[in-house]
């Protein structure tokens, strides 16, 4: 595409640099990487560094984007756009030849229960296993390796990486994306002590429901409920090695960083951003719209939205942040908190000793 | 079953409601959502709120709780027993139709060396994957793409669920659950640093042997040990995500929740509870029955038994909460502090003047 | 063997005991578990309270080792090494019978494409499923139930152990061992929020590159790169449950214990060591030879090389544990600090009262 095609696509405006000469753009790069004949952007200020020194052809910008940063760059073009990242990912998707790793049909391996129902287009790999009374909608894929349990239920064009595993009776809603080794409806981690000091298992007999637009990353664990469901709302996003445990409420449209735990019982809301190894407890409610930064510990509700977290144990970023602050002044003061108490004693004595 | 029947054969006591014309007890649910024929119970104050709401035909409570809290809620039955939760339990198992997740018989397309001996009435399912040598008890379970290394030892009356991969030559005993994706027998993270700063790996000729009756929850690692063995002691539970290093010893009875990990060698005792997201370091022991908090970082032995841990670094319980509490009072001390040597540097001017 | 084979084939020195009428030295063990007929060693400060009761016919230690501490000890044979961990590795290599868990072949039930390229002497186990265009370098052995996604090349002399699941067009150089349930090559974590607060996916279109002599733990996930890729250089040995997302780099000969997580596009320097459950935001910059202590979280470029980090959030390693043990100070502080304050009033009072 030239650099004209790929402006007026995106509603860009162009700015700075001579156009005519330019070559094509057929693909796309990283700003330091970048080198004649690719397009890249700049969103993140930590790498505004390279705009001097960028040899992309063309590089995406904010329109809020001081123009005084890019003068004296003539040989690059830069367009103007409302967000760089996003139209960056447009021509990514257009310039980037794509493969599709899941193959099509169903192999001749997989073993698929009789009273299954596959839906239209659905394909299953290799050694994938369908057990009884399992529904799989229209154009679905399962990966090879995959495991679904008895009466478990798959909604329409959802994606299962290889070797996920769904026990028996969960609800998977569509366009549901499960990385590898993802494990939907373990049993909870549910004891009672007995007076001997052993533990009794209590049966975990709900299920999970995860609903539609929900995307799970690799190895990400989500226990069933002891009863009713442990449910992932529509359009939530977790990453990596994160563990959902049982009866947990997972709001809509929130995301969740890799290695997080969620404990049982506990109910996020909307639209909430956790960060990674976030902790929170079992038992408490998380507001809409909440925010919790990487490695915090909550353990209380959080009753009004919109606020941010941060700390173990977690307390408002602000406040949080000034007492970490204040953490590391801590020794010093340490020094002259003893100091201040001797030249107090001092000016005691002076002036017993009038 | 009838409210009598209910209360009978849990050795309960009924108190206030009418019982006449109330429905039979055909289900059981939450408090906060519980409807007429169903059960319910309070056994977690924080839940005490519903007791006035709850529309549930009967209720499971504490021998202890105050009757006054009950009072004027004529249309719901109290069935008062020792341990709310643990008798609800035993209705809910009653009561709920439950399916076996695992396909009995060994599967066709199961994989078992000719070398390997199995128990009576032990199924296979499909895919899974059995080495020389390698033995399975009676009535064990192994799911769908469970893969058993060489000469592994499996006991009687075990549930692997699908995808669980055990390394060679480790050992279970009875009645082991382990839920998919758990990985026993791992290889213990050593290497050696040589001189030219890489590294040699050193071999991990130990094994892990899994006591009877553990629960091992779904994506835990345990490592096999450099030798001898990392030990997992009866009746342990682990949830999910946690991570077992080499030549680990973990006591009767302990309890340990999600993504906790515990660094090579180091010895927990018996009765110990564990939080997620704990970490130990290497090389120390716990005595029995430490309770240690959720995210704490224990890096020293802990000597004296039955106490409980909490922070990072951790300390006892009690001390470590009065320091956080401190430190969120600290920008505010800091402040004061200020003024405070400046109050005594002018009474120090003052005293000088005179 | 004999003690003084041993001790000739190690290059030690003996020291202590009598020689003669001693047995051959044919297995290995702990110091503290070690009997008659056993090698063992000291090379932990903290084991050195075994020496004297130790019943091991031999024992390496550190030619630094005090000799007083093991006087009287005339029953046991001390041999004197530079590094007796090491020398006791060798040792126990040369002395224990282990087994290959790889069979070796082609399983008739793997899936292998008609258009995949398989190395000489390469071996893939039952139910292990490579895809169309994937290399498979000479005498890489591929466990059971493993899936190479198309495209992807995997060198020679490497060791998948079973269930591990590579995706597409990832690239493993030679001497890589990936442990059970490792997933590499799955999507970075990557969405756009949109206005309506919905998220929309980034496509994730790079690769892994993992390089020569990597070691990479059970469960542990790597993305794939937005673009570009994720890169594991040279000689890194990562541990189990470890979270690298997309476009991080992990410099060669750095070390990452388990459960840590490192966060999109930070670039790890060489020859670092961090330790278990550490954190890491994205987009930072850690020089080489840096140390991070277990639980540390770093948000923050790290520029100098060779320095230690230590809490959450981190700061230089003697900083932060000054900046703790005052915390633990703090209530006792806060209490004498009011004393303070009354005092000085007091004083004030009493000089105004003049």
């Amino acid at each position: 595409m030239t650099i004209r095609e790929i402006a007026e696509w995106l509603g860009g405006e162009i700015a700075g640099g001579i156009i005519e000469g330019k070559p094509e753009i057929d693909r796309v790069a990283k700003i330091e990487e970048a080198g004649s004949g690719s397009l890249t952007f700049l969103a993140n200020p930590r790498y505004e560094k390279h705009l001097g020194t960028t040899e992309a052809t063309a590089v995406l910008v904010s329109r809020e984007l001081d123009l005084k940063k890019i003068e004296g760059r003539a040989s690059v073009i830069f367009i103007r756009v409302d967000d760089p990242y996003v139209a960056f990912l447009h021509v990514l998707k257009r310039l980037t030849p794509t493969i599709d790793p899941f193959t099509s049909g169903i192999h001749s391996t997989a073993v698929i229960s009789s009273k299954a129902t596959l839906g239209k287009n659905a394909s299953v790999g290799a050694y994938a296993v369908i057990g009884e009374n399992a529904v799989v909608g229209d154009n679905t894929k399962i990966g090879e390796g995959c495991i679904i349990g008895m009466q478990t239920q798959i909604g329409e064009d959802c994606l299962l990486y290889p070797n996920v595993v769904i026990y028996h009776q969960c609800i998977l809603g569509n366009r549901v994306v499960l990385h590898s080794g993802a494990v939907i409806g373990s049993d909870g981690f549910g004891f009672a002590p007995k007076p001997d000091g052993t533990y009794e298992k209590i049966p975990q007999l709900g299920i999970v429901v995860v609903e539609d637009d929900v995307e799970i990353g690799a190895n990400t664990t989500i226990d069933r409920a002891v009863m009713g469901d442990t449910r992932i709302q529509r359009g939530v996003k977790i990453d990596n090695l994160v563990q959902i445990a049982h009866n947990v409420v997972v709001g809509e449209d929130t995301v969740i960083a890799a290695q997080t735990g969620i404990s049982g019982s506990t109910k996020i809301g909307k639209h909430c951003m956790i960060g990674g190894q976030v902790g929170l407890s079992g038992h408490i409610e998380i507001a809409d719209y909440t925010v919790i930064m990487a490695q915090s510990g909550i353990h209380d509700n959080i009753k009004e939205p919109g606020k941010s977290y941060f700390g173990y144990p977690a307390d408002e970023a602000r406040k949080a942040q000034r007492a970490y602050i204040a953490m590391k002044m801590l020794p010093d003061m340490l020094r002259e908190f003893t100091a201040l108490k001797k030249k107090v004693a001092d000016l005691e004595q002076r002036l017993l000793d009038r």
